[in-house]
């Protein structure tokens, strides 16, 4: 069990485990291990050794938790936030916290030990992506919670412990502080223009072109203006759309292809670099919002973020995103 | 020369540096290697190494840029800004950029390749925290800039590349987006209930006493509630005042002690970890301001921060910070 708590001063919460009994030395820092094919745990044939799925796309004659399945979703074994009991709450003088309430689940993207989107069929990326849409479907229903986070560690220096192609989802029962700025960013922006700011974005990338990665009739891919990282890359949809849950067929073949072939050109150009990638959708407790745009944002984790990063909120980008999105184009 | 650029949305700066011609393969991550003391530029007798300095403390006979100096100022060798130049504001469609103006310093602690403050006497830490004084107070003397954050990287994982012990000075012409939210959502507190909520904090934590690592005349070094990293430790002044420069004789002295002692500590019961220290001070272009209080961040990096912490702003903290707080007071 955790405590979710506040800082009273910026108003960011943090999940704090409080378990007793770790000491110091359970925090030196190591090189990271991340655990390869041997006992891979998502392995298909090794189902037994994660906790119970909760959904799965199977073949008709297979059964749960056993082999014959494409992808498969199981709650998080060491999960950040525990799935039962109650809020609880409340404050201890200036301070403000609840229970560590949420969810945590794990997509295990393939049966086989592939450690890349890229060496998936698009096929393949097609049922994961359904998935993402499927499992916020079901948990916006539970009226703990108020937003879903879908996000991929690849790499050791992403913060990834396995190899196999997997991603994760966080339900928390708080809108976390970068969804709620962005939400407030673009509310500002819609207030004095009448307009959704990455719809505005899109028709400027449109026309510039220069920082433009991948164009189709659904989505756009490119490196943003204010990139805080070299080769970072956004996945926009062309329709205006608030929440990813919203996504439908056509646009999801779409984006089955835009997210591998995007990944593929990372790779290429850098060789399988450490990277993140994180679905930002709007919180289950607002309906449709003309101000807000969900889109996809993948951070290659190249540089080192210090103490001027974090005292300041500056990133340090040594590389144009016009010049990474040309390397990206032409791989 | 760099651009500064504006993310549209939240309303985060990047730096980007425009030299053209870097390779998608100067990326590649590798191995960071941490200078060791053969050929450091940073110990006395290697003053021709580094540009010309900006200020030491030095023997009354010795001259610039050659030995005799307890604490040397130069400018960093490969700025992040350019201290020469105007803003050149201006737009690109919805985007906003200026130039990369701005100071970018090296505070070179002490003339021996010690590699810990807590190597330092209380004298030679006093010196470094008064030259941090007398950096702020001359370049807030330039119209052109805003904000000063001084913060220290100390080992590889916090993104030191140099051992010799040391930190900088970065002065932005904006007005750094974390501090911007810690000055609104304390006015957000001080407009509630008319008191700084620093002042609150440190009267809850001396009655609480359970996160207290050090508590004397002056300063109180205490483990945050919602500490975002195990053992990060913050020390506050006791006496409200929103500048650093504001800083007296008799406050330096024990804020020597306080910070030296809360390393110290923390490189026993870590064994040496890295970490970032941060000053958080306020703007120059505010003047005294009652509802904004100056502090220092230690925040040892032992966690990885991965896809969740970036997309949601929330930390997962495996230790109490009730828990570190007690392994650091009895160290």
């Amino acid at each position: 069990m955790s405590d979710l708590r506040k800082d009273p001063i910026v108003g960011r919460w943090v999940i704090i485990a409080t378990e007793r009994g770790r000491r110091p030395t359970d925090f030196r820092p190591e090189v990271q291990k991340v655990t390869g094919p041997d006992s891979c745990p998502f392995c298909e044939g090794n189902e037994s050794q994660t906790t119970p799925e909760i959904l799965a796309y199977r073949e008709p004659e297979s059964t749960p938790d056993g082999p014959g399945w494409r992808v498969r979703v199981v709650p998080n074994k060491f999960p950040a936030l525990q799935i039962e009991g109650e809020l609880q709450k409340r404050g201890d003088g200036i301070y403000d916290m609840m229970a560590g309430i949420g969810a945590h689940e794990v997509i295990i993207e393939s049966p086989k030990h592939h450690i890349s989107t890229a060496a998936l069929t698009e096929t393949e990326v097609r049922d994961v992506l359904w998935v993402y849409r499927e499992r916020l479907l079901d948990l916006r229903n539970d009226r703990r919670f108020v937003h879903g986070m879908i996000f991929k560690n690849v790499g050791s220096a992403a913060g990834a412990s396995l190899e196999h192609t997997h991603s994760q989802l966080i339900v928390t029962p708080i809108v976390p502080i970068t969804v709620w700025e962005e939400m407030t960013g673009a509310l500002e922006f819609f207030n004095y223009r009448g307009r959704c700011i990455y719809c505005d974005m899109l028709h400027q990338e449109a026309a510039s072109k220069k920082r433009i990665v991948l164009d189709t009739e659904h989505f756009m891919a490119f490196c943003p203006y204010a990139a805080r990282f070299p080769f970072e890359t956004w996945i926009v949809p062309k329709r205006h759309s608030s929440h990813y849950e919203q996504l439908d067929q056509t646009e999801l073949e779409d984006l089955a292809s835009v997210l591998r072939t995007s990944i593929a050109r990372l790779e290429t150009v850098l060789d399988r670099p450490p990277y993140n990638y994180i679905l930002h959708t709007a919180p289950f407790d607002h309906s449709d919002v003309p101000h807000y745009h969900w889109h996809i944002e993948i951070m290659p984790r190249l540089t080192k973020v210090a103490g001027f990063e974090w005292g300041s909120g500056f990133y340090i980008n040594p590389m144009p995103p016009e010049q990474a999105a040309s390397f990206l184009r032409h791989a």
